[in-house]
């Protein structure tokens, strides 16, 4: 078979709650009808910035299916589906696969961060790979879980044939470069897991990323994915630097209420999150709109 | 009403699961019955050495139904109940509740620990504890959610009336003496999370004890828990002194397996973790062994 | 030979400076001569909260000397002699000898401290241990140092003759207690680090403290390693209880400058620091002085 | 006039020693020697890997003047200059513009890192920038500090007319963006502290690189730089990818005594580091060496 490419640029859907916090699929859709015209690779559901943790199963299933119905069939779906134990992830990952996910991203379990050894992640990651019908993307997102998937882990996983790539949220452009050499002989793509460190990461040899900054100026992201495959480095340079600000503003400076707020500007639903994130003050609002427009973004 | 008197030990019991990782509710009885003859306060169910987030939500109501029935009711039986979002933690609060758990045990949710702020988690709990029929005790865990409970999200917390006290398995004891302090003129018990400074936390004002620990040598710690209390503080002294080393291998350096298979040594039922928690090796069990046989436990 | 008793409280003294930021011998004595009447075991100097790192070798040695002038011979003088390297560690070790101290303090060198393993710490203690006229004290401060001395590597340095305990800054009482119980064989005194944990420490085995606090309200100090000898623990609780707040207002929350601000309040000379530390702003002077007022001691 | 271009690699110089830990001034004059022919923009003496915090102020000036001597006047002096206390980093970066140094290198004072606040920070660098007769640059090395000086920090002493750059050690790519991004107007100039993220900060536009690396394959490291100004990503991304494994090996695993054992290979001295700095042993020389035969070095 074909291996699945993930050049490009994904962005991690929200999810948006109706004011009682519930799921809106209407307005979820609406979202991605008005994402259809950005040249994105495909989107991420239920990755960190769509609040999987907050969703019960039967929530997560459900929003796969409502993106994969509206979604065209030449843009990849990407579905969150890590749980804790390596038994929900597995029985998760095929209800996805089911649900008409195309990939299933994988967060690292971290609540027993403490017994995470390499050893047992290549076993939870490998068990999982070797029983889901779709292929399998490991994810590492230290800023949530305090965990990194170890490096010799995840070339040993690299080498598993369901094991396409990894979403790297960790920023460290030293490892991203490694993993990329060391992993030359697979087919084994590296996507990185923000906006703040994209160009960085292809010009290491990345293949594309998850940005949650996607959301809100996905037009950019793909401009700037287009010029780095291009070889503009200059330009790329120049776009890039107006992205960090705003990048740093919706993810580690504000978080997901940041996010869905910044949305709003630029078209999009945001709403609320579920509790206990809770939303932006007016000077926090005032602040993040400020990275916004000082990069000219507004 | 009276407020519940949480003063004592309490073993946060490990889930027995059989070989295929299903829980065995009868070996979880079996260990109850054995554990009858000790002087526990009562019970944790489904804190973090329950293998909680390893647990679908109606399994975790089932263990607190089955240990419900088999536990006199002038024994405390403490349910953790924490999810990552207010909602869930809030349902599963109220069904743990009907489930008969006297106290619900709610542990930080973190997932989102950069937007875990002091006013969040103060919302969160104030948002529980007001819907809970049962009271509130707070959990804090930084190993496993690397997030502390803040001391003024603490000092603002314990002037609610549903909120009894917090189980604090952070091991600093400047902060468990200052809770003490800065709580006095409420009704607040400070229970240590671990056996490792339980003294140390009785002699700074702790009202008790939910330690891995008690799992193994529960009637050790009943009397370390005596002697504090009586003032035999020289021997309280000796007495700690050999549970340190053992207690450090159930919890920071073997974890849940450590414990698990450290209770089979003493006439419990111990068994499987749930993956991705693996078991021990060889020359792991025999250093664990050694912390035991070292202090004279074995 | 016999072994020196390092049982009681010890301040770690500060270095006054005059308003050019010169040591001021004059009020070094003068506070010297204050301290007299407090039934101190000894004084530190040139501990973190002497300033060492910001004076030259020269001025280190004098300040050695003019406290050991105006010290009484039964007061011990503990002098902080280390340095990054080895060699000028064991040249300033017996330079500080020569200028009269009694016991010679040795933090961990830090600076490379990814190359700091136990085995490489253990040689440096080693060496400096064989050269040194004088008994050496361990001192493991993370908070400046971001590096704990490897609990393996203490009980490996305690076997040696010319090593006498540790001073232990982390304020894990986990790691005290189980210092204390590991070395029960050797004539090895551990010394709390910090007034907010001396209880604790000293229900756990601990010999005595090296407290900053000490520095403003010694005659407190002493009173509670006087009641934890005797066993007055509750009277010692209530009065540790109300020394933490203070404590870590002249530790963590506003170091060496918020302690030499206290100082002046308590009849002390106090003074500026040497830059880069820096004077507090009027309103962390009176966060300062809250702490000492609401515990009843302004 | 004119501002110091960096553009270019700098090694930073290790400090050789006589095998009884003797600055060896002959030995350092023959690496002088064979990387006259390299074509560096200039050398670092007495960085991190310069072993600074193990000379004495005095051998500290005798490096400077012997490298000044040894130097051709094309070739521009970096010298380490910093203590922890102001008024010494002030007088040692005097006396090395004296010596010879063309540009004060002032790493964080770091040891009271708890009190280093961002308006600290900014007052040392501003004293030591006015008193200082050459230019300064900052240098940032949390590994070994515990601190990264912050962006906010940065950005302020950006527009002191006597800071040239920045020395960045810490890896975080998104902050080197960001602080090339924000000094644009201003003369500023980013050095990346590593040979591992040497091409993903020249494409993210820093200036040039302070690479311990380059004590070994200096050669190599101009080629790269040579590339990347060129525009030739594509063969620098190869270059790049062999030269991390080596790097790492050099730096954070093996540390100077790694990179002073790789020197040998390469027709170097390295001989030993002072005590406590450790000899590797047999095994982690295989390692050492195996990161460069992997790579095609050896």
């Amino acid at each position: 078979g074909h291996t699945i490419d993930l050049g490009g640029i994904f962005p991690p859907l929200t999810t948006p709650f109706s004011p009682t916090q519930e799921v809106d699929y209407t307005q979820l859709e609406g979202n991605l009808c008005r994402y259809a015209s950005i040249p994105f690779r495909g989107l991420v559901v239920l990755g960190s910035n769509g609040e999987y943790p907050y969703l019960a199963p039967q929530e997560r299933l459900e929003v796969v299916s409502c993106v994969r119905r509206a979604l065209p069939r030449d843009r990849l779906l990407l579905a969150g589906s890590g749980c804790e134990s390596t038994q929900a992830t597995i029985k998760m990952t095929v209800s996805m696969a089911e649900a008409g996910a195309d990939v299933a991203l994988v967060v690292t379990p971290c609540y027993y961060r403490g017994a995470m050894t390499s050893a047992a992640l290549v076993q939870h990651y490998t068990e999982v790979a070797d029983a889901s019908p779709i292929p399998v993307v490991l994810y590492s997102v230290p800023a949530n879980t305090s965990l990194d998937l170890p490096l010799e882990a995840v070339l040993t996983l690299a080498q598993h044939p369901n094991i396409l790539g990894i979403k790297d949220s960790g920023g460290d452009i030293t490892r991203i470069g490694l993993m990329v050499h060391k992993t030359r002989k697979e087919d084994f793509q590296v996507l990185a897991g923000s906006a703040s460190f994209l160009l960085a990461s292809y010009a290491l040899g990345a293949s594309g990323g998850v940005c949650a900054l996607a959301n809100v100026l996905g037009g950019p992201l793909c401009q700037l994915d287009r010029l780095c495959r291009e070889g503009g480095w200059q330009e790329a340079r120049d776009l890039q630097h107006r992205l960090i600000e705003p990048n740093v503003s919706v993810t580690r400076r504000f978080g997901i209420p940041g996010l869905k707020k910044a949305m709003e500007w630029f078209g999009y639903y945001g709403g609320p999150c579920r509790a206990p994130l809770t939303p932006l003050s007016p000077s926090q609002v005032e602040e993040l709109r400020s990275t916004f427009s000082a990069n000219g973004w507004l």
